[in-house]
């Protein structure tokens, strides 16, 4: 029997107890404690490789730039940069300057920020090498008095928009205007300006959405043919920056994002024009190479429903209670064997809640669970993105371990 | 001509510049740096002094516990503790370390958290004087084990909620079961399971939603009244802890919390009983002493649309975003006179951004604003709550002053 989220490298063993990259995931929370983030290097790899590998098969020349803003964690960031030959996505001076203190050069990074200061703008053009895309009229203006002469990119909004099971909340473009980028209307007006400094636009930068997966294939097709529109308006251009968003299966009715199929939308859009191809995914390179093993520290029935508390809250686990993504807790060891654990009797609807005192605190409402005791162990799958990164310590619940496993990398032979 | 939000200690002076506890706002940021906190203790005493008041005028004992959650700011603390006998309202172990470290003792703090652990017993059962209010039945079972004999409060849930606005985000209570407290179901096994370990129950405690107004005070008297049929069942209690939830004007719709009706439903309800009377609001007694100043680093409009970028974003203003709950943004000086500044012709639709790479970080969302020049500095008023206390580093765009205003208080007189 095996679970949906069942994988080589997260799997229950011959004891039901939950392996993570090689790790006995109980014992190491037992030893540590918890709350408690496990990230697998191994996952790390496998996830950028198959990026990287997709894109080759478009025969353009691509890279891959990390955002980090998925996941800071400098461990996690340091053995990125050792073992692959990923870049960065940076978003503020903040992320810049830690990318560079964990080992990357200012050409392994990428910046595409929103409402950029001045303060901002005399560091970042300090820095010759770093990939600078500007997201509006003011910031070219701004980096022309700054940095005349200078090579920058820029950020287009198609004004259409995709997502995780078109979750209007995880937009980025869309009808009603956003913040971000560049659009057709002003497009014209950008491209003057950079002459006017002198700027050569050599990259156009977008990202229009989080957690798309193949249903969402053919409208993400669509946004890259609207894009294409706008980028031959620049003859300057020889890099696209098609950014992030790529999904992974967060529920059993999800399936797995095709890479090959995405790579088709992108050989069939671009294949001939002979632009470089950069994207900058967090969430598929981070998200399920993480767990956070908590602690199930209250079980009862509350007029009628059945609430299991944990050790921790949507301090550091925004994305279900914010961005209605399921995060899906499991059980670290089972009890019995899988077949008597998962048998219908032993289910029940369970509503799993943190400790932060907020009616908004609610992990996961009524998921199907076998019946699971005060004390147990708990693991929330898919928490290795958009946790501790945009994580706070609401109600100084703040506090946990993290830790990188490096457990099955060997990149010395 | 006095602006909505205007009030003798927050208003602009003769040069239309904005004077906050007798402080120039503009001069202070331009010192100090945005983005930038300003708390004034002469706000922070005048909101505690009112709602202590207004209890008093019930005739009924009382105390005010300030629920540190909503700003935990040491030195704000430590001045709440040296200038009134205003207690503490804490919900996790840290809270409570906090609140002894900012000078509090044990006997001033209540204690009412959610998923409470064991490790958080061990160490909550240690303070023989904390007020400790349990949750549920497996805390009071839990609280038993270590401590039997100790009095302790019950945290009811009247099955009722009541908020800003009716805003279903912020109720604690209501129709669907929610994570806190007991319901009438559970009431007698919470009461037996409290005899059987020797635990008296003193107190009652309910919190049943947040930014509540004087619309909201009908439906907040029928909880009161809800909760003594639950209260009555148990002679021992002795006092009665009725929460937080008092709100502030968020916008010019809105008119201030009257404390004499509210002190008058209090009065109506529980005015024969002789209980003491607790209330621990966070809000009412910090949001509206506090500011947050930022830059407008971009003024720009991109698909007709109007926006304005300031050099921070939903990290550090969660409740907008996240609840829905208005932050209003005034200028820090105004370029011109007032009639001038906000003729009709000079105001326009202007939506406020941050500095966060996604979508969600709208700030407020097509507000009539006078047109407003890149540099300049702005106020978002309504920032001492749930603004810092709840902060993260998202984008790595954390960072931040903040500054306690003694301007105007004298404890030596
Ligand atoms: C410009 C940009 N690039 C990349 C990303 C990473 O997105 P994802 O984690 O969905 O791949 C984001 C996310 O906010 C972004 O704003
Ligand atoms: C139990 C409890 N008491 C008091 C408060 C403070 O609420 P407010 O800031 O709305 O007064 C809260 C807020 O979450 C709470 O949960």
């Amino acid at each position: 029997m095996k679970l949906w989220w069942e994988r080589d490298d997260l799997c229950y063993d011959d004891n039901n107890e939950l392996i993570f990259a090689n790790k006995n995931i109980q014992q190491f929370a037992q030893q540590v404690g918890t709350p408690l983030f496990v990230h697998s290097a191994a996952r790390i790899l496998a996830n950028i490789n198959r990026v990287e590998q997709a894109l080759q098969s478009t025969g353009l020349a691509s890279r891959v730039f990390y955002a980090l803003k998925a996941n800071r964690y400098a461990p996690l960031l340091t053995f990125i940069k050792t073992a692959t030959d990923c870049g960065i996505d940076a978003c503020a001076p903040a992320e810049v300057i830690h990318a560079l203190s964990c080992g990357f050069v200012p050409s392994d990074i990428s910046y595409t920020g929103t409402s950029v200061s001045n303060a901002d703008l005399d560091f970042l053009t300090g820095l010759d090498d770093l990939k600078l895309n500007c997201d509006g009229l003011s910031m070219i203006r701004r980096v022309g008095e700054r940095a005349p002469g200078r090579e920058i990119g820029l950020r287009i909004n198609p004004a259409m928009g995709t997502g995780y099971g078109s979750n209007e909340l995880l937009r980025y473009s869309g009808e009603k205007p956003t913040k971000f980028g560049i659009y057709a209307s002003e497009l014209d007006e950008a491209i003057e300006l950079a002459a006017q400094y002198d700027l050569a636009i050599t990259r156009i930068h977008f990202h229009t959405g989080c957690g798309y997966l193949n249903d969402q294939l053919d409208s993400w097709e669509e946004i890259l043919k609207t894009s294409l529109a706008m980028i031959r308006k620049i003859p300057t251009v020889s890099a696209l920056n098609l950014g992030g968003g790529l999904g992974v299966p967060l529920t059993s009715d999800d399936s797995e994002l095709d890479l090959d199929q995405w790579a088709g939308v992108i050989e069939r859009v671009f294949g001939s024009s002979g632009y470089e191809i950069h994207v900058e995914p967090g969430t598929y390179i981070a998200k399920d190479a993480g767990l956070l093993v908590l602690e199930a520290n209250t079980v009862e029935t509350k007029s009628g429903k059945l609430f299991v508390g944990v050790n921790s809250g949507f301090n550091l686990t925004m994305e279900p209670v914010h961005y209605q993504l399921p995060a899906e807790p499991v059980m670290c060891r089972l009890p019995d064997s899988p077949e008597k654990i998962f048998a219908a009797e032993n289910m029940q609807p369970t509503t799993f809640v943190g400790n932060i005192n907020e009616a908004l605190d609610v992990m996961y409402d009524d998921l199907p669970f076998p019946s699971i005791e005060e004390g147990s162990l708990l693991v929330f799958i898919n928490s290795g993105a958009y946790t501790t990164s945009m994580g706070s310590n609401h109600c100084m619940r703040g506090e946990y371990s993290e830790c990188l496993l490096l457990d099955g990398v060997d990149l010395r032979k």
